[in-house]
């Protein structure tokens, strides 16, 4: 053995996280042990306080730190608007390109047949609910250009249809393409040259 | 703002890490998020506690949770060869090998005149000192085959020559190699078919 027990298990655990495999992760562990003061004791907090504190939020499915999100909290963001992503990481990219100002419903995923993930797997019974509820007066289908992606879409807009103006993102986005790995600009874009379905 | 701020925190203190941007970092985050008693938990902890206890071995400088690490303090590595190695990281390589039974010097970088990086600042003197205090008979100079590592092993061996057997490892060593990232079998080969400087 090299290093002690603890060094061990941490480098086996920094190993799990995605993008990492074991090489990255020892140097990564190294590097943290060499700015323990500065990097390493805060991050292990960070990760504390989050493990104590994240959870889902029971209203869109965004991960905050309490049971209703700071967006579904906010009156600002009751526009009318509701954007529909699969994935927290693509409320995060919405976000981060900063043109959409309503709320946002996260499905956790598609519709799948091959995988056996139907409507009540995707939190789509609560969206439908929503419209109600919130007064939502469009529904922006901002859904992968996958083929699950877009069946998951067509499969929302029959079951919102006449009841809300149903949109998509258009212009920009890939076939093929995931909105997480589009760049800001590209978002914007095809935020703003939205199509009705 | 899309995540609350002890998300967003965590998301910057991961961009941190060697190997991780702004967008693994938060690919990692959700990742952990999500496997948050099984994984986000754990590492908090591993962290806290590698945080708390790391430190520089005070005699080879690797670095373990004890003042001496443990192959500082196994008899069974006093086996009169003594290998010398730039970083941990080396050490942890040759470790991963197997193939030594000896102990380590971590000099903790290479002589730079550029970086002004001389002998006191390399663990160098201390180096000299184990070579009477431990019994070392060999020292195997396991430097990267960069112009600063051979600068430095040619430093080291002017100082010990006629002291002890001096030995560098030689096959398998690609030029401008560096050890970690060798795979173990090169390492091996390596020191078996050391040779005399
Ligand atoms: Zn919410
Ligand atoms: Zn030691």
């Amino acid at each position: 053995m090299s290093a002690s027990r603890e060094i061990e298990d941490l480098i086996e655990l920094m190993a799990r996280l995605p993008g990492l495999g074991p090489r990255s992760a020892r140097r990564a562990v190294l590097h943290l042990i060499r700015k323990r003061g500065a990097l390493l004791a805060p991050l292990a907090q960070a990760m504390q306080q989050v493990a104590d504190s994240a959870r889902e939020c029971l209203n869109c499915g965004n991960i905050g730190t309490s049971d209703i999100c700071d967006i579904c909290a906010s009156e600002k963001r009751a526009t009318g608007e509701l954007c529909v992503v699969e994935d927290v990481s693509d409320l995060w990219a919405m976000e981060r390109a900063g043109v959409f100002k309503g709320r946002y419903h996260v499905l956790g995923g598609t519709l799948s047949a091959l995988d056996a993930v139907g409507p009540e797997d995707l939190r789509i019974p609560r969206l439908v609910e929503r419209i109600g509820t919130e007064g939502i007066t469009e529904v922006i289908l901002a859904l992968n250009a996958t083929v699950d992606g877009q069946t998951t879409a067509h499969y929302i807009a029959d079951q919102l249809q006449g009841r809300v103006r149903l949109t998509s993102l258009a212009q920009g986005v890939p076939i093929g393409g995931e909105l997480d790995y589009l760049d800001d600009g590209t978002i914007s874009a095809a935020l703003r040259a939205r199509r009705e379905l």
